[in-house]
């Protein structure tokens, strides 16, 4: 007999949400890979009938009992974690009228669908269309969670991926970052400004760009028998934990974007490969999403995969699949990886500009969140922004405006800020990393990523969602997020070479 | 205000189990083709929990009040065949326990995935195994079918496939076909003896044989906005009525294997895909299983495609993609496709010797579950009964042997008799094609279907399940079913020309 039979009810209540999500992970993975146009409607419809019946059994007044007497219950700390993070998600199925929730599940599918096509043909009008009720949805959703909690509407939402995080930190990381940015941008620029790589020779076919992304991942450590990798129209790591969907797109004109895409992804990928095995199908067994999450991609996107050792090692992969060219020496490549140079389109910024595509993103969605603009305002602010930040205009061309990104299409705000407090954390973790192995360089040069995913898989992924990430990042690396170190790390990467 | 609230529950209830089996079917499809290997237990676990929601829905005592209550109401006659066909899925919901189901499902997911490796190494024992206790659970969950309503065991199978259909039919109809069938195929053998067509020669790209499978798919009618043609080990049918997953193999060394299995599987995609699409998440608008599905699979694989006139239109197709040679000649192509020859593969066999590998498993299916015979039994039963219906003996090579169908390994008993009860359908469906299109030599040879699928919808995919394979027989075609036109069929087209 058990002693806590609450928890373990609690227990069996999590695995069958896992499993559940399990399909909805996998539906969605397949609706943005594979699935055929006419299958969108009846797709949209079954994730929403999952997700409702998820819902639904978080919203199960058994659980409020079982809840009360667990606390009670004499539990280990990863049990207690446990509880703790079981709790949480109810608090949040309770916050949201199970029919409003549904509503938005399917409003964010057909968006989502339809804006796959749209951006392409620029067309913004019919995206308004599905976007406009969209926005309305989760506004609705987070005035909801945010009187749940004494919170702003739009603190509610960042609180949805990561626990803890107020929009007043945010500002104030994110204002701290707009002071040192565009001086910074400015003096790299003029430290590159006689500097010229040498432009690889495309094009790049498709079907070679994938294979030497697949030799790419294998080498970061990725398990193809747990995993996969396929095309999508934006890249991303969906997928369960035993099985991890990883997609990307490439444009055979670019030798790099793709691939660097890939390499984000990978990181992603990882984090959910290397969590505890036994606590999979629980709340305390995820992974931190958020800015935790964006850390483990953005680490071996720009602290690993931009550095001039991850030339070495790449160069002859390179020569390998694609045959020699002059571009694909090691110092060439650092040149074409470390390009500062003010672009469109965020996924593929260099790390220097990078931030300003978040905090871009951070301040629209705020205002949008909160009321003070409408929809129908985005485009003009973000080109204005975009001038302000970056000194460039994307004009009419929402593809590389706008209308680039999924998330916004899909109803996800709040989840911007993440990335750029990943690439906090990611110099935070990588710090670390340097500081155990200070011949780091040396071992990702020779292709060895053990050093690297040891410290994370020791101080990060083996922790899972024990503790919030404010406690996590002590717990990891010694101090609180320390945004010095995204800034020495800038600074010595591209002022000091 | 509805007039039919009970039925209006029911409606609602039967739309939710659509949209899970939506999810189910696709899981299905994804580790038949794509997934991982160590995706596959939390695959099994994730599927295993949809259908225990299912069976939990179907079991719902609210739903025997609905019943009855709608049973009273005023209902239009589809919806009182829908209410028939909710009514029986409630009846089998009620007959199994709900553990015994759910232990079903995991076993034969178990042993299916196992089996797809294991058949390429021969390893029966290894088989046994996972298939043993499968067949325990089998036995089981028949006995409870077969005691709620008055059944023999392998009777509460076939019918659980279609329904009213008995044992005593099916050993009365193939009583009759295994009287003729050998002198058949003998006199076809000493016709066919000086006849050589010449061999094709290969080998035949996979991506070639997938793009001309494809063209040949279009041109039958398959919808490629509502369906994929993918890779699997067995190829098959799945997805949904909105999205259908039609999925085959290729072997590089023969011309023509891979492509009959991808007509049979289209047959199969164009019943799913005319179904009436009001109708598609109630019970009503299910096709047909069993030998009425397999008829509209036959039909195009035999009826169609091994015909003079279908090779009339394949001969320009097979020059486009592999060049010109010798073999694809009209006439060369229909000694090739018309070639009768006792084989070991049920996919890959000619019509003639067809009926004697569904015969093999149906006489071993039988005995097996009626507790005649053990699992251990099967190999010696197999290569006697092929020896005695066939001359030929696959020895020790279980994939040729009784390893090669997936049927089994998935615990799916009863559902072979359907493949020749299909052949005979099939057989009168195009009888009734001909008699109302004289001249459909002609149109086929053209590549226009139009009349074969123009009459397939309006005679049987427009019924859906409204009625039983019984009385829908005759509402298609005026008559019940009648074995000889499947015999004349053979005659016409083997032993006349």
């Amino acid at each position: 007999m058990s002693d806590s039979p609450a928890y373990d009810a609690l227990y069996r209540h999590n695995r069958r949400n896992y499993r559940l999500q399990h399909a909805t992970q996998m539906l969605q993975w397949d609706s943005a890979t594979l699935m055929p146009p006419k299958g969108q409607e009846a797709r949209a419809e079954a994730i929403a009938e999952l997700e409702g019946l998820i819902r639904g059994f978080n919203a199960d007044p058994q659980l409020t009992a079982w809840l009360q007497a667990a606390e009670q219950e004499t539990l280990a700390p990863m049990q207690r974690a446990n509880l703790r993070e079981t709790r949480r998600a109810w608090q949040e199925a309770h916050a949201v009228p199970a029919d409003l929730a549904s509503r938005r599940g399917i409003a964010g599918m057909r968006c989502e669908h339809a804006w796959r096509e749209q951006r392409h043909r620029q067309d913004w009008e019919g995206f308004l269309a599905n976007f406009k009720p969209l926005v309305e949805l989760v506004r609705e959703e987070a005035r909801y969670l945010a009187d749940s909690r004494g919170l702003g509407r739009y603190d509610a939402l960042l609180d949805l991926y990561e626990p803890g995080l107020r929009d007043a930190e945010v500002a104030r990381l994110f204002g701290e970052v707009r002071q040192w940015l565009p001086g910074l941008i400015r003096d790299i620029g003029e430290r590159q400004r006689d500097a010229a790589p040498i432009a690889p020779q495309g094009p790049f076919p498709e079907a070679v760009q994938f294979a030497l992304a697949k030799d790419v991942m294998r080498g970061l450590g990725f398990d193809f028998d747990a995993g996969r990798l396929d095309l999508s129209s934006h890249p991303f790591c969906g997928g369960t934990f035993e099985d991890v969907r990883l997609t990307t797109r490439f444009n055979e004109n670019e030798l790099l974007s793709g691939l660097t895409a890939v390499i984000h992804e990978t990181g992603h990928a990882l984090y959910n490969m290397g969590l505890p095995v036994d606590w999979r199908d629980q709340p305390a067994g995820l992974p931190r999403w958020g800015s935790i999450h964006e850390s483990q991609a953005l680490l071996f996107e720009k602290q690993v995969g931009f550095s001039a050792a991850f030339a070495t090692w790449l160069s002859p992969l390179l020569r390998r699949h694609y045959g020699d060219q002059p571009a694909f020496a090691p110092d060439n490549l650092v040149g074409l990886l470390q390009r500062v140079s003010p672009g469109f389109i965020r996924v593929n910024a260099d790390e220097a500009t990078y931030p300003a595509h978040v905090i871009l993103r951070y301040e629209i969605e705020r205002a949008l969140l909160e009321g003070e603009i409408e929809a129908e305002d985005i485009p003009a602010l973000w080109n204005a922004k975009m001038v302000e930040l970056l000194g460039i205009d994307p004009g009419a061309d929402y593809s590389r405006g706008c209308m680039q990104d999924m998330h916004w299409a899909m109803g996800l705000f709040g989840y911007f800020p993440g990335y750029l407090l990943g690439s906090m954390y990611a110099a935070q973790w990588f710090a670390a990393i340097r500081h155990e192995q200070p011949q780091i360089d040396d071992r990702i040069g020779q292709g060895c990523f053990d050093e690297v995913i040891g410290w994370l898989r020791r101080h990060v992924h083996c922790h899972a969602s024990r503790y919030e990430a404010a406690e996590l990042v002590v717990v990891a690396s010694g101090e609180s997020l320390n945004p010095d170190y995204f800034r020495q790390h800038l600074e010595r990467r591209y002022l000091e070479r």
